[in-house]
C-alpha cells in the first residue's frame, strides 16, 4: 500500500534505543544473483493485452552485444522475469575516438507500458519521482557503470539520446545484480497435481522474494518500505516458504523502536538514512502488531522477543479500545483512520470492528500461556464487541452487516465480521455465500482485501471455493503474464489505479503474495 | 575549438610508450577552492543584453538556505563568477518523513540563456550531450551528494521536479569544489594605470586558469580536451602568468605519445580513460608543435625535452613540406585540412602558407643552437616559400594576398603573410592598415583569429592600434559581462555560433585568453 495523506508533523514521537539496537543487530545479508538480458523486444499496441501492449522478440542477447547503436536509437531489453537489483553495464565507442559524452537514458518498467508510455504524460497524484529512470552522461569510453539506485523491472529501455557524428555505441556487457534476503535454497518443495496452483505458488514465492530486502518491503518499486499491514501477510508466507524469522523479528523491533508519545506504533517505518517511523497511524495496522507477534511466537517459541514486545502489543489494544464508543462499536470518522482496502467509497467502521475483535482473539491466544491475568478481561471485551456488532451492525432486512452512519453494505464488512468469528460457522458460511449470490455494490479492490476474503472462506472450510477464488483472481494475473503479483488487480478494470495512473502501480507487491500461504498451509 | 568532421578510423596510429610515460609522470595535482552561491537570481528577457536575458537578484545565499522548496519550484543560483568544478550539496526534508524520492534537476550554465532556454529546443549539430544537466533522485533524506561529473558554470538552475505532498525540500549547504592546475599564488602583479586593460587582463588570466586542468583544455565546458592550436596560445599566456611549464611539457609529450603511422601529430588528444590521439589531422595545428616546442625551450632551456621531442617537431616540417607544390605554394583542398579560423567560406591556402613559413622560422631559431646542420636547408626553404607567396599570391591590383583558385581575399590571409614576415616591415604595416581602410568581405570570426591580427600589429610595432583592438574586441566582452573570454564573439552577431546554437558555444575558451600575453609581454 502507499502513503496516506495524514500529515502529523506536530505529533511527538519517542525513540526506544533498546528496540532499535535489537532491530539493527538483525540487518540481513542480501543474496546476490546476476540476471542477464533474456531478449530484445519491440512493443506493439495490442488491445488484447491487459496493459495494452505486446512484446515481440526482435533480437537475441548475443545480437544485442554485437549491435552498434546510433544516436536516436533505442532498445527494450526483456530480462524474462521480474527483477530487483542494480544495473551494471559496460559500453564502448565504435568509430572515431568519442569526441563528446554519450547521453543515455535508462527507463525501467515492471510492465511494458512503463517503458513505452511517456513519463512526461504522467499525472497521477503519487510523486512522479517513483517512475524509474536515469539519464547518464558518459564522459569516458570505454565505460563500466553500476547505477547507484536499486531498480525494479522486467523491462529496461535504453534511449541513446545523444552521441556525436563520429562514433556509435556498443554495449559489451549488461546485467542486473539482483538482491533479496530470501534464500530459495531451502524452499520447501510444493508440487501439486494442480498445475495452475503450482504456477500461482511460483509467482507468489517470487513476489515475496523480491519484496524481501533489509526489511519486508511493501513493493520493491514503490514504496520500498516496511508497512505493518504488508508485513503481516508476508510473515505468513515466509512461515511456509523461506522461513527467515530473523527478518520478521527485526521488523517487529523496528515498529517498536519509534512510537507515538502515547505508544501507538506507526503504520510504516523508514530505515534509511536512519530509522524513522512515519507520521501515519492506522487503527487496523497498529492492531496487527499483535497478530504478527502472535504468529511469530507461535512459529518460533521465541519467548525472549515476546517479553520485549508484549508491552508494545498490549498498548495497541489499549489504544484501540479507547476508540470503542458507549455502544460497543469503534467510532467512525471521515479521515484516513483505518486502511481495510484501497477503496474511495468504503466505510471502514464495521471492518475495523472486525479487525479489533480478530486481534483481541490473537491476543487471547498469547495471554493464555504468557499473561493469564489478562484472559478474563480479554474474553469479556471480545464478548462485548461481538454482541455490539450483532446488535448495532447486523441488518436483518438485507442480511448483511452495515457500516457507518449511512449503513453501507460492503464486502469488506462481511469478510471482517467472519474473520472476527462473529456468529456461528453456519451463519458465517451463509454470509459468505450471500456475498456471491447478492454481491454488494462496494466490492473488493485489492489482492490485500481478496486475501481476507479467501482467509474467511477457508475459516468456514469452503476449500473448493477458496481454491476457485485463488485461481480466478491470482490465476488471472498469471494468465495476463504476471511473474510477480500486482498491488492492484480488478479483472473488470485493468487500468484501475487509486493513484491516477497504472504506471505508478506496483506490480510486485507484498500483500499479493499470500496464495502460497493458502496453498501450502491448507494443502490446497 | 571543436571537433572536425574528419573520420579517419582506417588510419593506423602508433603509440610511443616512452613519450607516454614522460607525459604521465607529469600529471599535475589540482588546486581546490570552494565557491559558494553569490546570490539567487531571476532571469528576465532583456533585448539590451547580448544574450537576451538579465539576471535580477531576488534572494541572498542565507535566504536560500532557509527557504523550503515545494514541488514545481526552481531556483537559479549565481556563483558570481565562472567556475569549473564539482557540485556538492546537502538537503533535507521539511514536513513529514519523506515518503517518496526527491527528483531534482540541475542545469549548469556558463551564461544565463543556458539555464532558461530549454535544452529540448536545442538543434545545433554538436552533440546535445555537451549541454550540462543532471537529474538526481534522492532516495534518502537528509542527503549529502557530490555529483561525479565536473561542470562549468556561473549559473546553476535547480528544478524541484517532484517531491510528494508530505514534504518540502531545503538545501542546507551547496558549493562548487573548483579545480585548476594553475596556481594564482605566484601570479606576477599587473597593475596598469589603464583600468580597462587591467580588467581585461583579470578576465584573461581567469580564462587560462579555468582551462588549466590535467591538460591545457580548449574549454572546460566543451570539448574539455587538449587541442594543439589552443595549447600554443595557452602556453604563451602561461609563460607571462602562472608559469606551469611542467604542464606545457606534459602536453608536448602527450602529442608525441601517439602519432599517425607517418609521424604526423594529431590535432587533439584524449587523456581518459587512456591517452588516445584523435583521428583529426590539421596542417596548421601539426606545424604548431614546432612553435610550442620552440617557445617552451626558449623559456626553460630544457634541452633534455628538446632532445626527446625535436625528431617529432622536425617530422611535422617534413610532412608539411610534402604538401608544397611545384610552384612553392601549399596545395589547397576542399576538405577540413587546415584550421586557421571558424569560417565556413574562408579559403585556407594563403594563411596555411603563412603558417608554414612562420613555423619554419621558429624551427630556424631552434636549430641555430641545437642542430646547425639544418640551418642552411631551412633558410633556403623559407626563402623559396616566401618568394613563391609573393609571386603566386600577391595581387597587385587589390593590394592584398589572395588564396585558392578563386583568389579569395580574407583578413586571415593578410595576417598570416605578415606573421610569416613576408615583405618589409613597412609593407607589412601598410597591409595591416589597408585591412582597416578596405576591410575584405571575409572577416575574422574568433578570438583565435583576432589573436593573430593583434600579434601581427605588434610585430609591426603598431602598439596603439593593438591596444585599441584588444579593448574594442575583448573589452567589449567584458562590458557584456564576461568574466572569462568566449570561444566566439562577433560584436555584430551576438548569437553567432558555428554549431547552430549559442547554448553550445564555449564561454571560457583557451584561445581567447591571449590579451594577458600581449599586455604583459609588450607592457601595453
Amino acid at each position: 500500500m502507499s502513503q496516506a495523506l495524514q500529515q502529523n508533523g506536530h505529533i511527538k514521537m519517542v525513540r526506544h534505543p533498546y528496540m532499535l539496537s535489537k532491530a539493527q543487530e538483525l540487518i540481513p545479508d542480501l543474496w546476490h544473483h546476476d540476471i542477464l538480458p533474456h531478449a530484445i523486444v519491440s512493443a506493439q499496441p495490442d488491445s488484447q493485452q491487459i496493459h495494452g501492449w505486446r512484446a515481440n522478440v526482435v533480437n537475441t542477447r548475443d545480437e544485442f552485444f554485437q549491435h552498434d547503436l546510433a544516436q536516436g536509437e533505442h532498445v527494450i531489453i526483456d530480462f524474462g522475469q521480474h527483477c530487483v537489483g542494480y544495473l551494471e553495464f559496460a559500453c564502448e565507442a565504435v568509430g572515431s575516438p568519442p569526441d563528446a559524452p554519450a547521453h543515455l537514458q535508462f527507463i525501467f518498467g515492471e510492465t511494458l507500458p512503463e517503458v513505452v508510455e511517456p513519463f512526461s504524460e504522467y499525472n497521477g497524484w503519487l510523486s512522479s519521482s517513483w517512475l524509474q529512470q536515469q539519464d547518464c552522461y558518459l564522459d569516458e569510453l570505454p565505460n563500466r557503470t553500476r547505477l547507484p539506485r536499486r531498480y525494479c523491472c522486467r523491462y529496461l529501455r535504453i534511449n541513446v539520446v545523444a552521441l556525436s557524428r563520429k562514433f556509435q555505441l556498443r554495449f559489451t556487457s549488461l546485467k542486473l545484480d539482483t538482491v533479496t534476503s530470501a534464500s530459495l535454497a531451502n524452499l520447501p518443495a510444493y508440487n501439486s497435481a494442480d498445475h495452475p496452483l503450482t504456477r500461482i505458488d511460483d509467482v507468489a514465492v517470487k513476489t515475496l522474494k523480491n519484496c524481501m530486502q533489509v526489511v519486508f518491503e511493501d513493493g520493491p518499486k514503490r514504496d520500498r518500505r516496511l508497512w505493518l499491514g504488508d508485513l503481516r501477510l508476508q510473515a505468513l508466507v515466509n512461515d511456509v516458504t523461506v522461513k527467515n524469522y530473523a527478518l520478521v523479528k527485526r521488523c517487529l523491533y523496528l515498529f517498536a523502536a519509534m512510537t507515538r508519545e502515547d505508544g501507538m506504533v506507526s503504520a510504516n517505518i523508514f530505515v534509511k538514512p536512519q530509522v524513522i517511523a512515519d507520521d501515519t497511524f492506522l487503527f487496523d495496522y497498529a492492531l496487527f502488531f499483535v497478530d504478527v507477534l502472535q504468529e511469530y511466537v507461535a512459529a518460533t517459541h521465541d519467548n525472549a522477543t515476546l517479553a520485549d514486545l508484549w508491552p508494545v502489543a498490549w498498548r495497541q489494544i489499549e489504544l484501540a479500545m479507547e476508540r470503542v464508543a458507549e455502544n460497543g462499536i469503534v467510532r467512525d470518522s471521515n479521515d484516513w483512520w483505518s486502511f481495510i482496502d484501497w477503496h474511495e467509497d468504503l466505510n471502514k467502521q464495521a471492518a475495523s470492528q472486525g479487525v479489533l475483535i480478530y486481534c483481541l482473539n490473537k491476543a487471547l491466544e498469547l495471554v493464555r500461556t504468557y499473561d493469564s491475568s489478562k484472559v478474563t478481561w480479554l474474553e469479556a471485551q471480545i464478548a462485548t464487541l461481538k454482541s455490539a456488532a450483532l446488535r448495532e451492525l447486523w441488518d436483518q432486512k438485507s442480511g448483511f452487516f452495515v457500516s457507518g452512519s449511512a449503513r453501507q453494505i460492503s464486502c469488506a464488512s462481511q469478510v471482517w465480521m467472519v474473520l472476527a468469528d462473529i456468529g456461528t460457522p453456519e451463519s458465517q458460511r451463509q454470509l459468505l455465500a450471500k456475498l456471491q449470490s447478492h454481491p454488494p455494490e462496494i466490492q473488493m479492490n485489492t489482492p490485500y482485501m481478496m486475501h481476507h476474503y479467501v482467509a474467511a472462506l477457508l475459516q468456514v472450510n469452503e476449500r473448493e471455493q477458496a481454491t476457485q477464488e485463488i485461481k480466478r483472481y491470482w490465476g488471472a494475473m498469471v494468465e495476463h503474464g504476471a511473474d510477480t503479483f500486482w498491488e492492484l488487480f480488478d479483472p473488470q478494470r485493468p487500468d484501475f489505479s487509486p493513484y491516477g495512473s497504472k504506471l505508478i502501480n506496483s506490480y510486485c507487491h507484498a500483500w499479493s503474495c499470500t496464495p502460497s500461504w493458502f496453498i501450502r498451509k491448507y494443502q490446497l
